[in-house]
């Protein structure tokens, strides 16, 4: 089968991931699944929620929104209708919880970091691009406050590394990486995360259509443990070059 | 390993369906997964919202909520808040989601059906407690539309069943319907539901702790769709009995 | 004349009144005015609001809501609104008065007793069921408070008990105990919040379509005293019994 | 009794009602009762909500609001709030119900009128005074509606009319017409609406401290409906002036 | 040019200030510009928002709202709707800023004043009414806190006077102080807030068809300088008046 | 003297103009002023808002909305508060009413143009930047629009160009587009909106701290015309490239 683009169905899109994209946040990065582009800082402060007091422990929190002409017609602002929807919110917790898979909070100390994913042009997989490109900012962050000598303890607080990719059976065959139009017409729709070791963060696999089987299950998760095995290797070389 | 309450790892707690319990919904169940209890009705209404006006196809979705004072310490009521927090969002949408995977639209016609599930009581496993009363809260309701010849196509609305259950990995054992305290406890959680037929409608797992292997997810898998085989009998007896 | 239920004029619906229907709620009951069901909870927490601290004095409030599917035809939820309608504010604050009535707060001591009402099931009188039964839920949920040694005084926080009815004027019959058919063509509409020994804690009455007179007025207020005795009668029965 | 005014018990303040006072709406008044005064505007448009349309009948509603400053210490606004309080609520409805009661909505047409009661400064009775104003506008504006030809009907829409006052306990003795202070220290608060020819169409009391006896609602019953008579000869005086 | 209401291009309309409106308020005014009328009280209390504690210094703030039916045609309450409009927070944060511009935060010590500007009917210039109008308010309010020692600086918080007033051009003719229907007309509008000195606090200009020149700004700037000292000179004759 | 970065006072940041940003908008721009960077799109649908239907007249309008990091310390977001500030709301009416003063709306048909304007990272300038960029989304859009037919008329929609600068007057001196440091400092803030040809579209002084005289508002009125030329020649050379 050749897909819409062009790639093979276990192929991703391009992937670029731009460091040090603003010049205020501590750590932020502008990355692209093809033409999806999500803008990620990292913000980290002193102290942490007034539940987490005097804990030792810090906190790692996330907020996804798309900008309202990121896709084909423009979306209502969510400030504008004065509430948050429920995809909005699902995915903000979805990244938020993605990430602190890889945090020891003892180790980052009562700090918090709060990443903002914002979306600024959508073409499918936003939510996994936010992901992999929050790991990057969260990244820099932590390195940052290290320097600020914010972060007293020797042990890292990022455990591993976190990075996320959608798969699906579009026409009966599993895909990697989906774009817009093949997600519209996907029967089956995943969003794995995994961390650099191959295991499992998050695994929502949804039946948009039919009902899926085990093996097809198993599929598609074997095409989403390869494709963050590449995201994976995106982001050390991201975070090897010199901000 | 012997689990607080004395089950065994792959055993469900005593479930009960009782139909019937509302007067005026058209469907109406409190389910029990052992002392979570869960109110679900389902109400009929002629016509469907606007974008979906003209199709000839129905509309099924699902509001969940949690009564203040149903789990150990009180909630704020959300209307008080002013505004519905992401939990309930995401289960919501979970719950529309898999009761739609049984919904042929065009056979349901234009016709809008409201699966409204109140959590009376909680003690984990509230959103697949929902799904599995919902189910046989809409079955009821379909009867309903028949006989009032709402719906007019011979074909039957209904392509499957759907039940749902929660399993997790406490202590390193993979249980099947976590109870409360099993749930806090839970390295890995995960929310799956099933068809009649063994085939998946949604899988959702989530590393609380340490990320998990395929192999565990694996183990995770077989028992869900087991114990979903078991809700499956359950609520084919509940549906079997009179009204 | 015979009433649609077979009635008399001067006759209460069967009440029922379940006690210890929730595992985490320090007071809860389920209670029943014929088809009208609605779920009371009683929950203490130590402590008073801002407002109130360091007086030594304690603190009840209520809160009113209908299951969305409580009603012959579905309601929105005030949560998925964003706002509480002027109904549900107006049973919460009548229902917080009129268990305040019978509290001694400075024998309460500096503890918070929230009353939750949410109805199940609407057949008229469901703002009388509720006060009705948050006064049993009230109840044991003091009687916990002083187990568990919160409430330090000899004195008893409860001064009194406290019932309540609706009352109506129905085709030219002053009718006790309203059903909803009922309710809709009453002429005029009264709650009536008694205390035990018979004196009056609220009077709410509304004419519906013509004014009333003072004789009319009369008839209601009789008929009302004697249908609070009667559930007097009933909570004591309830309360007797053991938990 | 000496009153902290110098008022016998059974003394309304003094009553100054101005029509007029505004050259947008199609009836205004500025009603004091002391020193609590009301801007009610009556605002008539043509048409009516949708539930009502098709009817032949008409609509009158009611909304009431404090500005900031008009109690003693300052209030937050409830638009800066972003929603609307009980008690708010609560006294829009009450002054929407007892202007209706004197409506035809068959003489009215499918007309709608809202009243808009804004109290500029409160002293007590702040919704006694309202409804009792928003009465006078709402006669101007129908004279307005007929004038102008939106009113074809021969039959007068006005079947009556309507004021309301607030009486209480104090110190053991029933008073009429409570001032803030009185308020205060009431045991027993009412707020009676009657009609011109003494029937009633609001009674609310309220126990503040000690439950009420039966006696003593009849003493306020008295106090009130006498009150109601002599602030219904203010309304005639006011409208038989020319504006 | 002859005005619609017959007044030179370069004259105000009757401007009427009067103090003492409220017997609650520290501060309180009823202004007038001709139809115009603004109800303006300024609340004192001691102490001063989170941000500004320990600072020694005071803060003033503003707000500003239209009564439902000060208009021609009744607009819904913001507090109905749950939020303010644009228009409200722009001109709330205009008069703030205005008033702000005379005060001495140092002089003030920490105590805060509200200024809260309700327009009770609208005729064109309820912002610069409003200012005008307030300044007179908080001056009053300025001296009840020298009088109650909340102020114990010898120096005066305020160091200047201020008012406003509105100019447009309309047919080519620049005019001084629009009322609604001129205003509604105007190619250009704008507000100009000068202090007594014949100094700018604010200069709001906004062509409403064609771009301005820089001339016809001048011009506009010349009239509202002439208009400000006018009304300055309303302020000061208002002040001097026994309250 | 000497800038913080360097510049002359008459001097503007460098500016960058970046069109086709945006793959889905119909005209999309990056625009940077030093350091503010502000993403903006048009987008455009055919029809207008309800109130002006039917008039043959099209309609522009904008929002302007902050990223939560784009400035030095992470804002809330407005969509989680659940309303749009003051500032927010002041902002987006005064791009909407900027670029509406270029606009033929019988030339633009009945097609609704909306501008969206989202600071992606902020240091002063945000707003006259985001109508700079603003404009030119906006003539992008409407040559789609022709291309597409959407615009029949032969009339071109825009009658002219616009572009904005701040100015002010820090430590004495009137400087052009301050930066983020020099606007906190300043004492005399304004923006000036100012078509091509040097009219005056907006024009907004406020004194921050002294009040200001008429001969320094005649100095910043001079730079601002000045720095919207050189805006205006930016703004044409944008357009001039292929996009």
């Amino acid at each position: 089968m050749s897909r819409i683009d062009g790639r093979t169905p276990e192929q991703l899109r391009p992937v670029t991931i731009e460091r040090g994209w603003s010049k205020h946040a501590e750590g932020s990065v502008l990355i692209s699944f093809g033409d999806t582009k999500v803008f990620c800082t990292a913000s980290v402060t002193e102290g942490v929620p007034r539940w987490r007091k005097g804990t030792g422990e810090g906190w790692v929190t996330a907020e996804y929104s798309m900008l309202p002409r990121s896709t084909n017609t423009r979306g209502d602002r969510e400030s504008v209708r004065g509430k948050i929807g429920g995809r909005t919110h699902e995915i903000s917790r979805l990244i938020g919880r993605s990430l602190r898979a890889v945090i020891d909070y003892k180790a980052l100390g009562e700090n918090t970091v709060v990443l903002d994913c914002d979306v600024l042009q959508a073409d499918g997989g936003t939510r996994t691009a936010a992901i992999t490109g929050a790991y990057v900012a969260l990244a820099d962050a932590l390195t940052w406050a290290k320097d600020k000598k914010l972060i007293r303890h020797g042990r890292q607080p990022l455990t591993g590394t976190v990075s996320a990719v959608s798969v699906g059976i579009v026409d009966g065959t599993p895909l990697l990486d989906l774009c817009y139009e093949e997600d519209v017409r996907a029967e089956t729709d995943m969003n794995v995360v995994c961390t650099g070791d191959g295991r499992f963060v998050e695994v929502q696999g949804t039946a948009e259509a039919e009902p899926f089987a085990r093996d097809e299950l198993n599929s598609l998760l074997d095409l989403a443990v390869a494709g963050c095995a590449d995201l994976d290797a995106a982001q050390r070389a991201a975070l090897a070059r010199t901000l």
